[in-house]
């Protein structure tokens, strides 16, 4: 039984964790069996090798540790670099700000890109910072993709560019955690040498698998790289892998079933290409709704703007934590709060996962009934009908119903 | 695998089979188990009792048949008539249709009070028929609560009431399969014989159970009923509820628990009232919306609107089934098609069981949406606005969450 | 929650309702949808059709009903039929009875060939009967193929080459509720007229679906059967299958979903033929256990022995229903009651439905203790010796895993 | 859809991943939710306390990782410990060596007490170990308490007396992966410092949750280790805890509502109490049947004997894993490998979490099988007898039975 329940679905826009497919419940739905069998290694291998291709790369090696997405940052860093290591990273937001400091107290030294929260890095100032490293102290720029708390995405191929015309050998480390799978991702096209993900965000499943994907390139610096590192090791993971048991402890069969599911429903039954086009479809409506409302995404260009959460600035007079509060309390709404130093000022609406037009147009009318009653002088339907226009528009037929 | 998958949920808008919450599906999820074991008794008890106070009753005996409502409808009629028996019916829709067309194959005469679709029974009509039948030949009359094919529900206390100033001692028979649990129902004050549902609507569960409440005067003419019956039959069921086994042949044990869950939602968690107040709400919106839209409700007058079925009449130029099609096929919504002589002429929107307001509102913008792809001038948003501004007005907070 | 909540899981071994594997529990872990969408069909169709294979038949016509298998009687008679008819029926032991009564209730003339309970239908009788019917006045032959109340199969092929030998054109109509996708069926070579299951048996489903196949000459005899039908009309049925919509009433969508998975393991993973071996397997170990025990299983001849239910009559000093309480309340192990006359004298050893070897002489473990606690000299471990003895003779490797 | 599927259940007989209760499965069976909501603390709060009750303690901070219990080891560690520590650590199996090449990677000093596989530690060395070193160097003693590659569990109180005569102020830490909920374990009592498991063990869950508590010495130590940590950091933890929002990252909705379900069977339902008496009964009726078979057990002397798991020592002309082949690949039983240096020459029987005594009976009669299978000479029935001798003694009536 939930501890506050109420009657009818959830609706569940939240950047993550996200709404769970029913075909992946099911999958999920199953009693424990002995990972050491010879029925297990066939499943093991199927989805440490798909993965590969929400990342865009043939080239990189995949892991998948049990753990949240910050396990995957952890181990990213610590398999790559030696303690002291100088990191570049930007701090848009929230997520950057958290994994700047893990970076921090596992004893790197992080040369901070300060960013306006809304805007994602400049890249005249890394390129600066770059060219400034003429022996190459710099070992890795690490770069949240899509910054969760402020719903602004990095141009990857630009962060690329700009460490190229730089001539500079560092690590490109990207987090990739609410946009692997649900935006554009081209790994190898990119160069990126580590990127990693978690299962609760556009893989649509519960919190538990971290994943990530290395280089060549960080494999090789992964030899000389002399971080401390236990649970989070490659080298004892590739041990496993090799050896053909594939895990150096107890995974999940659950959540092995269940990413296989997933990657079935994104890779074979919608299609990448098609997830990622509905991604940017429904971000489209919301954005066309804010502006009905008379309100501002945070992102503060166009460029910047997620295809997978979008920040909704209130006005000063309002507090964006009450927005939530009667989305929840009245409406069973789940939205995303503000985090840090934007707290009360925004609140976040996910738009992430497996998600369809209606979902999101009636969160949408969810989000007016709260601002009007919060005070906002909303029209009601104004912001459902902006989204309505875009997504008449957009959407095809489904697939499978052609 | 579902056999046309989409991304995101299913929006599920016809008026049964209903929208099943996630705590019945978890009650559902189980082995069978032996019907005959000591343990099951408490089970069977505990839900044979408790759905009376579905049907507002105290003093009826409640039976739980492993069938649909059609099932129900038939193990009514067996079991307290004899063959030849006249009984009285207004035919005010396609399930109206069905059940007399049922009478007549079961051997029963049938007195059909035609109604137009979208009308209620003529309550002069019906008193006529009983004032000249004065040697009482007239041994049943037979109403639909709700007429879920237009969206009509009969005022039953009006109807009691027209029997008792004809002075007519006919049994009353009510379907109330798409209203019981969702809309008041007083067997005892309105002195109905039988009552009936089936779990697919108001309780939000799978098809797989009809559930009948007989008064001690049915009980009576039970025992004078000479139709032959015997799946269905009162006297085998009773043999074995009086036992202490309760079922004269295999229950379906995951439906029993499954409904073990509906019960404890609908009268525990939410709360009966404030289930039925939520019906009544969703369904004032959903009207709202279809005249903001310049069309119009399926019921003639306010007085027969249900509380969980609309029927929307379309323009003579569209073809309502265009509108379902494009909805299913494009939003992944799911609305009823008009049934019968109003094949399309009317779309329906069901907003009964499990569902809350934003699930209405996302579907009632997807109606929008589906009216513009055939060619209907509809202002996008504006169905929504004005059942948002409904909502706004009656919502109450969650209970759980105050 | 469980009422009477134990440790590990219980050991269902009573002969249904069966153990639902995790497939069938997954692909039933769903929400509702509309049965009338353009998707709704292609499931429909897919295990209407495939359910033959069961039944051996590519002649009859398959109807799935809403119900338990009682309905399914119910349905086959009613629909072949007219009051008065003639019937002759073998009251072999509880089921037979109660089909009996059923028929007796329903208005038919039942010409009863009294049996000893734990032996099959006396073919000699059965012959004399037909061949004494000069004018043809039995309408049909209604025989129990298996008997679950003692563990008692009659031979199919006898019967039929009975009837032939009579040259008596009685509608043969066979009970296969525990036998049928358990034990070899042919339908067609034994032109068998109307044959039942329900989902709760062979298919290791939740009760809930009634299945019957009528061959050519049952449709026939429907068209001038002049019982009243309703709920189980073939008729009604065989409208909406024509129509494409493929269900008179509301079905149940979880079931037809689990229909599926349990064919597809019947049918495709398994296979029928090995299915059935492994039915004939676990019978032969589980009447080596009850000799060894010193005990006599109920059927009285080594042909009549059952391949899914094993009676165990336990000696006139002791009461089955002891060894069945204490197997329950100490092992968590549900066997089945004797039923009827024999209650107390046996108790029922289920081995139906998706079970193994290793489940079985568990079972085996819990009668021996349970059997000794009620006071009889077993040697522990006897039984389950004995039965390891023949599987491990006749166990094949698993098939996915060779 | 399982990869090598068979009919009826597998016999989950390895020492984790364990059965998961229909109970659990149910709990988790649910969509995500958002975890910052005002629901979520609740839950969150009311299972970080009740996991302490399993370890005995009412002093102990407990921690939830969403990790395996490698994890929760390297936790344990690195909160507590600076580089270069010096830790005293019995090798008295695999997961020994596993933990023991954690903390060297991990950059500990391991003075290693190296035991025979299928021995405890020996106190003697432990004290003498102990009483040399009069700096105090040694900062811990890692334990494991039950070494789960062969059966041996050590005797916690002896060692914390070890621990006290020598008047060592090391930390003792103790790896309870396989014990904790299965075992008495008194961690209050025993002054255990850090004690942790896994979900997949006892608790009968999915794997996923490293589970930990910490001692008030081991939160003070925690204030000068200087050993690097940043996803297992306990004080990143506390301080999300002590916020009120519990986690410093995304946990997993579904694992924390099956904990609930966990806790809720073990404490509520069973009861701790009888829990543990149901794992040495287990164990007991195990023993007995591998000495009815000729064979030994792993653990050299019956103070050592686990509660949860048996290994077996076949005779050196077999290999271990030609049973372990067979069992799997005929009778879809899963035992346990003999791990490491072992491998081959034992196998291993889990009778760990959610089991009764007629699984485990089936379990042993597969065994049986298997052992005849690969060409021991077993009589057949014989180890089930010796453990049915075992259980009828026993075995109480269940609970919620009498």
């Amino acid at each position: 039984m939930d501890y506050f329940p109420a009657p009818g679905r959830n609706h569940l826009f939240v950047p993550g964790p996200t709404n769970i497919p029913e075909a992946i419940l099911q999958s999920m739905n199953r009693n424990n069996e002995d990972h050491r069998s010879p029925a297990f290694p066939s499943l093991s291998k199927s989805v440490i090798d798909d993965v590969k291709q929400l990342f865009g790369t043939q080239t990189a090696t995949s892991f998948i540790f049990p753990s949240s997405g910050t396990g995957a940052w952890e181990s990213a860093l610590m398999n790559t670099l030696s303690p002291g290591d100088k990191i570049i990273a930007p701090r848009m937001g929230q997520f950057c700000a958290i994994w700047i400091n893990l970076m921090t107290r596992l004893n790197f030294s992080v040369d901070v890109i300060e960013c306006e929260w809304g805007e994602g890095v400049d890249l005249a100032i890394l390129k600066q910072k770059l060219q400034e490293d003429r022996e190459h102290a710099v070992k890795a720029v690490c770069i949240v993709h899509n910054e969760t708390s402020t719903g602004v995405t990095n141009d990857l191929a630009a962060i690329r560019k700009t460490l190229d015309e730089a001539r500079h050998p560092a690590l490109l480390m990207v987090d990739g955690v609410s946009s692997v799978g649900a935006v554009e991702f081209r790994m190898d096209e990119w160069r990126v040498d580590v990127a990693l993900t978690g299962s609760q965000k556009a893989l649509s499943m519960p919190t538990g698998l971290g994943i990530l994907c290395a280089s060549p390139k960080a494999l090789e610096a992964n030899k000389h790289a002399k971080s401390t590192r236990g649970y989070f090791d490659w080298g004892e993971y590739l041990k496993s892998y090799n050896s053909g048991t594939y895990w150096p402890y107890t995974p999940s069969v659950q959540m092995l079933y269940g990413l296989r599911a997933s990657l079935d429903l994104i890779l074979k039954v919608e299609g990448l290409e098609n997830v990622i086009a509905r991604h940017r479809r429904l971000a489209d409506a919301t954005r066309a709704a804010v502006r009905a409302w008379g309100l501002t995404v945070c992102a503060r260009k166009p460029e910047w703007d997620s295809a997978v959460v979008t920040g909704v600035v209130v006005p000063p007079s309002l507090d964006a934590n009450d927005v939530i509060k009667i989305a929840w309390k009245k409406y069973n709404l789940s939205l995303g709060l503000g985090l840090g130093k934007v707290n009360g000022k925004i609140f976040r609406i996910g738009h992430l996962g497996s998600l369809n037009e209606l979902q999101l147009l009636g969160a949408l009318a969810g989000v007016e009934l709260a601002l009007m009653e919060v005070g906002y002088p909303v029209v009601l339907g104004s912001g459902v009908a902006a989204a309505q226009a875009r997504l008449a528009k957009q959407t095809p037929l489904i697939a499978s119903r052609l």
